[in-house]
């Protein structure tokens, strides 16, 4: 099924929609329209006459002759005009039928409030792939089903039988979000109003038969109303399309928070038996969203948060903050805050110091600056202080804390008016952190000052925007993969194999062979002359050393003794194992072992995970991990990334490893399973051992897709 | 100083003091009183005759004949009547005039606003210091200097000059604040106010030169008329005192609600160069505030959150959670949440889910359970759903999202019903995630529900209470320091000294012997007959290792010439060292390398650290943390809490470690350093070899503290 709805949204002609195409039809006709504005189908039709929607509408009803005051048609297909969009609430077993008619009226988009599809039953997915094909070779973008519905608030059009928008009329603004969930959206569409933010988009996908989120954060992205996406998913199809969507918002500069729930293991199972759709790994997501520019948020109140603060429209594109601020303590807990979200509280340059301490003998003025209750007595030390800040101490941002001295009658006029005075003909960002009544606040966000009555969400807030200015900044880099990736034999790849495939594609590992007999033994050790590994090599035995399996240290002229000893051992304690014989390849010289593996992600395609050898994978998940392929650069990032990578740099005086050649293998490693694509389950290198002069795959493991 | 001021808190006759003497006063005094009642000495009064106190106020100023209409005095000894309470308001200089006159006044408190003492200066710090002396001798409890003051709101008792009370006037409550910061303390205490949180007592207690933020908890655990303790403080200098509050606290079920700031490095700092006193570690403050039941709050949101939620005093003894969902998705958004505080999701027993799908067919009866909008059409639904989780799920507490349906005049009042209906005779915490007016919010808080918009605010809300519900079950451990600790020698430590002392306390260590020739050597391995380990003992070297002074696997045969050739090579490489001879130990046997330490911290004393050895301790911070001492329970705890633990619990079919033993060795290790106390910096076990059959000290350090 899923192929057939990917191709559905890959599909050529099908991509050229836009927002507008989508929703904000000149028309709609509601199947199954309600006289009752209080059912399903009759409160889209109550909102858009009550709301004013100025295009033309029409009420299909066939067992009734008016519907709240509209003619009412049989079917679709006797409604006399023109219609762009048709707006399904019929049981699932009609929509089939409503479907074709939509498709031979031409309407653009069909939006299927009507659940028992996928999400019930094996039956009502058969009913949505009958949906979708008709909506493939009729041309009819389908929203849903089992979704609550979309607005442009832009247009009066409110296709939605949610009762949030009665208590909390949308106010156009230039946010919008996409939301798989029908009910979640609802409320962070109520939340978002409560907030004061102006929301003019709101779509929910339900089922996704054919508009995905993915589809809908990118058509956001190229709609110029649009200045800030929220997205919601538990689950995402089209990785490639998450993807493209999010580069797209990237080079419009336009910041996408993103909720993706169902990270934990009960959560996910909730979002299973919910969706019917297998979430991909959670860590996956993680990575997927920030290399491509966009910011995960866990709560909601964190989305809202970046969505409100990101009004003004400002992307730092550094990590120093400056923090100045009336109580010494809060400048502690915003220093603390600002650490946990990695952002830099660099100190004043020492002259600047000075200055300040000469204006304010009691002041702190390192940073956090704080400027101590004198600021009561002498209202410019505020601009003085900021414009100093700005000068000097060149913050990439600024936060600033007043609590309940903003909302005071007195003294809020002229601290508005100082900071004010301090940012006019500037462009940087600065928050205030303060308590005050919601018209005094409005004020200061009418000046541009996004307003956090608690500091520590000044600052998260803060830390995301910066977040999306280095992004911003970042050019996507592009690597292909590897051109000369050695081909895949048939069949299973033993070790051996595995590793002479790695050495082809580049990445250095011992030259090995495996042996037959002890003959065949010490020939080839005779010809490598130096210290030698042995080991058995045979489908069907996992852990070699557990079953005598492995010599190491051997001397040259020992082979033939330990071949038949190997042999010999291996023979007893697995008698059913089938044995290809004994590998034989030199002794790697010293370093750190590690693991370099990468895994087909169902939704995002190859994986690449890099760590430390020994438990630091396995039990404490110190690993980075990044979608393939990439370049050094990256690679770089990844070893940079591990808690433990003070053992790679050299720890305690011990030798660390060529880190350059550690980047250039992990690079490379990620071009060749990119290249190998789908055709690979998952393929590891363990342990690459980082020396001191380079590094060797000593052991690699491919395993293939089963069928491909 | 510090030790002085330590001395005063804890000191017998001084320790009787309830809140009620401290900020409950029958008359104050206020000197420096202004007749400007926005100045720092005119404010408390305005405050007090405005809001009106009931005891005696008498104004102090020599310049005036009234101060803001009442007679003033031109010094304290000249008020005629006795006076309980004196509040400070004069420059720093004059202040020790004014504590003299207070204690011959025979004032229970003096309360200091004045600033420029030990946060300013060398000489403010002798004034500070005199000031503690002269309250020391005349059996006056100070708070401050430097600070904002103090209000009791059920007596009209204001002596503050924050602004806020006069815009957010204090309605009594269950909930005490103290707070180090003044204004941050302010800020706490205003978002209290505008969330509708009833502060009874609020009290600032800047430099404390004798009141702490720790005695102030124990003062409010004490007093009945609170409910719930909020804290904030950037350091604590009587680690003791602390302890024995949260124990109180603890003891009367009433949460602390604690914010330590301070806890980055830059944090720190600015801590530091605000209030003038080093923080201890912040790990340990993390420890400390867990180990005594006090949750340890990140941000004043989260803070005021938890308060909040506490106010129908039930406290969860069990970590199982219900969640109750409209919306499929919160479900599985409230799941995550629910993980990321380590709150078990537990599904429905399969009898109960059965009888809950045959009620509503569309509905996920698992956990969470998803009531769907079939919710809308039979509003029985909720309060069956919500007994069939309390009776059949037995969850600890329970979560339910509605959003904004608890908005809608319609679906809200029947929500309401059914929801107090299924709780009625319970004694559950259910807590509420709603969209609705303050007044619509109001009504289910009545119902004794707490309500959070956002639902994962109302996660960690539930987990704070989850967390109180099991340390209020806790009994505390009450474990004493090793009675037969053996005594430490005089002057330095070697190894072979310290692994004696080790095995001497009870620790498994090697019998190991230093031998000073080659001759001795033989003899001590002869008489162990086994497979030896040899190291350099010297006091000058700290990498044996590198410089060839360690040989191990040692036949006793080879031991003379070993011994020979181990002083040969390291007096070759280090010919200044000091060398006292080779220490002789048999080779320990195969098991898992640890590191078990310990060190005295500043604030809280011995401290014990437990990792696994290598880098896991110092790279990635794997480490679990207790204070001495404590039993094998609590040494399980620790072991239990590494994220490596699968190694010592034998991961991939290794064998593990005795971990009984383990956990033994541990708590015995607890318990000496206990014993040595002050007398060491830090103690240090590593390698501590766990193997399968007990473990080893194969190493020690022992740091002596300077001068002890």
């Amino acid at each position: 099924m899923s192929a057939d709805l990917t191709d559905l949204s890959a599909g050529g002609e099908r991509r050229a929609t836009t927002l507008a195409d989508l929703m904000t039809p000149s028309s709609i006709a509601i199947v199954g329209a309600s006289d009752d504005p209080t059912r399903i189908g009759g409160r889209p039709l109550m909102h858009m006459l009550k709301l004013g929607f100025p295009g033309d509408v029409y009420a299909v009803n066939p067992t009734r002759d008016t519907v709240q005051g509209l003619p009412a048609y049989p079917s679709l297909s006797d409604v006399p005009g023109p219609v762009d969009f048709v707006l399904i609430a019929v049981p699932a077993k009609a929509v089939p039928g409503v479907m074709r008619e939509a498709a031979a009226k031409g309407a653009k988009t069909a939006l299927i409030f009507s659940s028992n599809f996928a999400e019930a039953s094996a039956e009502g997915a058969a009913l949505q792939a009958e949906v979708a094909e008709i909506a493939r070779v009729g041309a009819v973008r389908v929203i849903g089903p089992n979704c609550l519905g979309l607005f442009d608030a832009g247009h009066n059009f409110y296709p939605t039988f949610t009762s949030t928008v009665e208590r909390a009329r949308p106010r156009a603004g230039g946010i919008a979000i996409a939301s798989q969930s029908g009910a979640y959206g609802s409320h962070i569409f109520i939340v978002s109003h409560e907030r004061g933010l102006g929301i003019r988009y709101w779509l929910t996908t339900g089922n996704e038969v054919d508009v995905q989120v993915a589809e809908a954060i990118r058509l956001m992205a190229e709609d110029e109303s649009v200045h800030t996406i929220m997205a919601y998913a538990e689950s995402i199809k089209d990785g490639p399309g998450l993807i493209e969507a999010l580069e797209v918002a990237r080079a419009e500069r336009k910041p996408v928070v993103f909720m993706k729930v169902g990270r934990s293991e009960v959560g996910a199972e909730a979002a299973n038996s919910h969706t019917a759709s297998l979430a991909g790994e959670d860590a996956v997501y993680d990575e997927v969203l920030r290399a491509h520019g966009a910011y995960r948020a866990r709560t909601t109140e964190e989305m809202l948060d970046v969505a409100y603060a990101a009004r003004p429209r400002i992307y730092p594109a550094g990590r120093r903050l400056g923090l100045v601020t009336i109580s010494g303590g809060a400048g502690v807990l915003m220093a603390d805050a600002a650490a946990d979200h990695g952002l830099d509280v660099a100190p004043m340059p020492e002259a600047a110091q000075a200055e300040l301490k000469e204006l304010v003998p009691f002041a702190s003025p390192r940073n956090p600056v704080d400027v101590t209750a004198q600021f009561f007595n002498d209202l410019s030390i505020v601009p003085r202080f900021t414009k100093a800040m700005l000068d000097e101490g060149r913050y990439d941002g600024l936060i600033g804390f007043w609590t309940g001295v903003a909302g005071s009658p007195q003294l809020s006029p002229p601290l508005l008016a100082g900071l004010s005075e301090a940012m006019a003909g500037r462009e940087n960002l600065f928050i205030q952190s303060l308590v005050a009544k919601p018209e005094v606040q409005a004020e200061y966000e009418a000046a541009g000052f996004p307003c956090f009555e608690d500091p520590s969400r000044a600052i998260a807030a803060m830390a995301a925007l910066m977040f999306f200015g280095e992004a911003f900044a970042a050019t996507p880099p592009v690597v292909a993969p590897l051109a000369e990736a050695p081909a895949l034999p048939e069949g299973a790849v033993n070790e051996h194999a595995a590793t002479a495939l790695m050495r082809k594609a580049g990445i250095p590992a011992p030259r090995s062979e495996v042996v037959e007999n002890a003959r065949m033994a010490q020939h080839f050790a005779n010809a490598l002359d130096c210290s030698l590994a042995m080991k058995i090599v045979s489908a069907d035995i996992a852990h070699k050393t557990d079953l005598g399996g492995v010599a190491l240290n051997v001397d040259p002229e020992d082979a033939p003794r330990v071949f038949d000893e190997i042999m010999a051992r291996v023979r007893e304690k697995a008698p059913r194992a089938g044995l290809e014989g004994v590998m034989i390849a030199p002794m790697a010289g010293p370093g750190i072992d590690c693991i370099l593996g990468s895994r087909t992600d169902p939704v995002f395609g190859p994986v690449v995970a890099f760590g430390l050898g020994g438990i630091f994978a396995e039990a404490i998940g110190d690993v980075a991990l990044r979608r393939a392929p990439f370049d050094e650069r990256v690679a770089g990032e990844m070893i940079r990334a591990l808690k433990g990578r003070s053992v790679l740099e050299g720890a305690r005086g011990a030798e660390g490893a060529d880190l350059e050649a550690l980047a250039s293998v992990i690079a490379r490693f990620s071009q060749l399973v990119a290249a190998w694509g789908d055709a690979v389950e998952s393929v590891e290198i363990n342990p690459l051992r980082a020396g001191p002069d380079g590094c060797l795959a000593l052991d690699a493991l491919i395993v293939r897709k089963e069928g491909a």
